[in-house]
């Protein structure tokens, strides 16, 4: 994402995001400063965190007024200390207090989201091991939080349903078996796209890579049973562990020597982090 | 919100949801149903939890199939057990599959806010005090997540800049006083709407009541400060209080005697509830 | 409004305006002009009006080309003479050509209603009484009619359905009583926001009171029985004149002591002011 | 227009409407209402008038709830007493009450408009002149005024730019003559489209019939010599009234023995007529 | 079309186009090249041709990055020489590359219908005959192929359904008579617009013309019938020869004496020609 | 793309479609038919074809009125006879005459491109060889056009830019060789995508092979050439012919052992087969 590219869906999520907040007008900042008052404002870090969200809530403001100006003083992925001022936004004083709650709700929560990864991705150092998203992501925001996770030194799982073919219970269930599915699925997606199956056992493990599965999720396995299924698999298949990983246990689950484990609570378990907007 | 009621801007929402995880098609899917193929499923909860949001899972999946039903078996508002089936939707496999993850992305988003709430106005019973949002929503969610506050038992401040009139230091400092920020208001506002003015000392208060302020914002007040300034509006004019307020002190703060306490993390500091959909 | 700050809806009702008119192209000026001429017009009164829509005026010519300037010599809410230049607009002569119709369109319907609230502001002087208008707009303008009539020098009733709640026949006998409906309402609305009541008897003024109504509607009274019923409330709510007012009888009822009263002609009963556009 | 057909742009319209008005939602009826109340409710003719937009106020409550359902009890076009129930609708209180404002705002105005044009169709009965509006209508109504027109039983003259080539004094200027501006005009039209040409002298209209155009428009011409332009044409092509023409002169005009007459206040001159909405 | 008239039908579709294409992001372009890189392309003809697209190609760029830059350096309507750089862009290179494939779409697609419309153009030479498009356009590409039809030299048809009354086999059966059909389209018309009727027999020309029909379509006949038709009219009327009309025989066609020849092949019987996009 | 699922850019462009073609209406028809008029039609193939589109066309009929209905007689991918009848469309005769030409030219459009595929398809048949289409698709129409592909027997190859990554001269160039090109690429997208180089000569097939590229492409190589590529790849990355592939030499190509083969010309070379409506 950025502001010197198109997106029709985030310009509709900025928009969403203004109109919600805006509504018919802001009743205060309209009767007690006229179009033409400028001003200067400065987006500052209340804690120590990982930016996220720099160029949003640049959206947000020059959406407000074309005539706003984003300096950045710090950029997404940027760890910086309590007190850090992200950015420096001069234009109409209308623009500025009416972008603020829109943009301080944007960087705060997608810092937030960074921070939390960035603590993942601290608990995996050295282990080689990639940590994943998912798709349990804030509904109109999945980019954004996607972004926010690499910002915070995390890698993405697909973006969506369109970028990744993933067989789960239902589906090997109404294919008949694991190798129908895989194939059926094989003939209709493009060249380009691999298949990723989603295994609880050892069983569907062996079928999975017999089936010539690109990448095996290991589903909630204990990390003795992870460690022998990616044994099992021996390099024939990516490997992926998911379920009930959190910061406690994800180093032991790195271990089992998966390639990849992902983390929902990156996107869905984060908190808001403290970012405020001074007028100078 | 309802699905009976138009809302552009939440269908607006809907379709950046389902867009950005559908995009060009469900590669699995896609591949392994008809068309033609039916299913139903269930809404579980796998916690204790606060309901909110089941009419908004309810639209996902008609945005995706007219033909899907979606019976509801409980109400946005109700506290239920774990386990507990929250409503069973009908329809074809291909838009149950699909609808799966976004309408659990919001559901258990929401259901979150409302089981926080409600651990917040667990905290007030009894005081006779009223606990609000704020406006540090979600971008684009604002209105679902009020109303998720609302299931929980909380109420809502102001939904956004145009239905209330919240002068703040920028605005006083902009207008020379007190006086003449609410005077000017006065005359620009409809008169249906009230004047809260944000203050965080005794003069402020004293200046506020003075020109007539509706609802006297006690931010950031130590509870002992807070109790005397109470006493000092004296009725004359509703008071708010504000800033760092958590689950421990909730309570004190409302012994001080304000009217209304708003807490910004009832939305932004709110994690998802576990809530999962099991095919029949 | 402004064409400084952002409102997805005006630029939806301009884009309808152009629409409407341009459909698949302008046969004659397209035909006749290349798009590289460059030219300037004078937006003109035609006859003593009260101005209001130069920002819509303008936002119309810049959507259609962004190079085109517009050059305000007066301002929204002046009182001018007849041959007044109220613009000046430079740009491709097609943009000017194919903005003409719409442009004025906008500007002549909106300077109607400032000019004819100007008369009903007149009528008012010196009585201490506010003059409103109502949701009785044409549909797609209610907020550039609402800013018309401030141009005009009067002020806004509620601009909405979410700003205000005003209690009527349907709503009290939905609740059993004004004092239920009332208090129903009070505990769902943001506490920003005030109750009106609509009365049309001494009776109902009282249970009004009673049930703490910020504001009570005296809908269809002759003047002695609205100066009774003033005199009734005696300052425990503000009060609003309503129905049948024309410009021959809203001086008497001011003097009722009413603080408020809203005239629905003020939208619905405006004519458009004559404007033309000249190229030089 | 029709409930039946799909126009984007009508829904567009609706959609503002709603959206003004409504906002973050209806303050009062959300309080009092639940959404399963049901009701039904009479759009009431509170004067004599002729009948125009009866499908828009349908589809507003449509468009509100689809369970709605709107009966008509008379049609666009017709002429009704004082007294008249126009349609009578069921469902839900809620949409009923929501839906009452926007639904009369355009049913007042359209039929505000299609009376005055009744008045200006009396006016000319037996002259065997067609009276036709013009493009000054309340932008983003343009359709829905120019059926309003056509149920008044006026015609339509062309509906924007786009269906028809009109000649003005601009145009003539920059093509350098009469016949140039014509000879390139049919060069680059459709062949189904006609060519008029705006004057205001003799010479004008000779060199309009030199250069072949479809139309003379005869512009602000006292009767006397239009009458005389009229027989100057002499059946070569059609000609069209235009300019300060009033229910008064009208008739006067039309005995010149132009085949159209022009009247841009049949749109920017009527007034709403006043249509109720009663719940029963 | 010009990138300086708005036209949100144009922009709706490069919004279309650009999805498509882009989704969730350029994996390999935005891995490869930073915001920053810059760099420059021309846009080279890889055969001989007619060019029709340059505006497109450019508001593809310019919705990309509003840095890019475009400088034409020929314009549409000229034949060019295989070789022929036909723009030069600047700007962003990421951009250059996204832009590349959907720039390069229209402008192949378009120019394709450009270049057989010019063969046609030729094969008409001499012969007074007008060629015409149809509305066998691509599904939301109308316009823009219109356009290519005019830079190869042709004419356009009515646009669409809005700009000119074609009565057809059902609209007569409809009606009862050809005479009656065209009373009642003349009644409900505006003005401007005329009147064209679809005849496969003599007996169907005669009923037209005495109708009063401005424009007789002969649908399908061989040359020496339509010669016969065409005498027949004799000037009273304007006369379109439709149907199988290829470029062998076109011009035996012409040679009937038909004021217009409209082909459906030159907008839905072109191939796209080969251009393509070099970066520097 | 079915018309249970939503798909909001199909929706935006079947109303693109339909708007450029109605505009302000359907003057003939609105003349001629009333609202209730019913019909009744068929879609006949007028020459042996391969049919695709079926749904979109029913989608453009339900679009202009719900109570449309739409039955199959074949389905995508059938190969049909001269005179077969597609479809059956009931509702009212307005709908069908305006939907008559939008649903044809989407649905003798598509069928072009798939009776075009099933040759090539037809040209590789015992081969083993996989065709796929490219991205030189008609702007607005990538995913119906992709459909058709399939339809015809053929494949799809990555959709866009965001469901497989393709390294080409200017990102080799740009990241200083082909394996840093794929290492920096496989670092940044989703474990769920493969890499694919495009290569011109062998020394760049073994680099890829080296750097781990999971497809090459085999750019515009003769035969022979191809053959010897093919053996040097080994099977150690899937393989892909492209550039300059005909019917006609096409089966040559397969024989070189290559899996897949992608020729643009199945979208961009297509030309519309014939399909009428006719009225019953």
């Amino acid at each position: 994402m950025s502001s010197n590219n198109p997106d029709p869906q985030l310009a509709a999520l900025i928009d969403l995001a203004l109109t919600e907040d805006l509504g018919s007008g802001d009743l205060t900042t309209g009767a007690l400063f006229t179009e033409r008052a400028q001003g200067a404002a400065g987006l500052i870090a209340r804690q120590a965190l990982v930016v996220s969200g720099l160029d949003v809530a640049a959206a947000v403001f020059t959406r407000l007024d074309q005539s706003c100006s984003f300096k950045l003083l710090t950029q997404d992925g940027r760890h910086v200390k309590k007190g850090t001022v992200l950015a420096r936004i001069h234009g109409p004083v209308r623009a500025l207090l009416i972008g603020e709650r829109p943009a301080l709700n944007f960087i705060r929560h997608l810092s937030g989201i960074a921070s939390l990864t960035a603590e993942y991705v601290k608990a995996l150092k050295g282990t080689g091991c990639t940590l994943l998203d998912t798709r349990k992501t804030t509904p109109g925001l999945r980019r954004l939080e996607k972004a926010a996770v690499r910002a915070g030194g995390g890698s993405n799982h697909r973006l969506g349903l369109f970028d990744g073919a993933m067989i789960k219970d239902n589906h090997i269930a109404a294919a008949g078996s694991i190798r129908s599915a895989v194939n059926t699925v094989r003939k209709s997606i493009p060249p380009t796209v691999k298949i990723e199956v989603e295994c609880s056992n050892f069983k569907q493990v062996r079928e999975s890579l017999a089936a010539g599965a690109d990448i095996i999720m290991l589903d909630n396995m204990p990390p003795e049973k992870m460690a022998k299924a990616v044994a099992l698999v021996d390099g024939q298949a990516a490997t992926e562990a998911s379920g009930n990983i959190t910061l406690k246990n994800i180093r032991a689950v790195a271990k089992t020597g998966v390639d990849f484990i992902s983390v929902g609570a990156l996107t869905h378990g984060a908190r808001a982090v403290d970012i405020s907007m001074e007028l100078e």
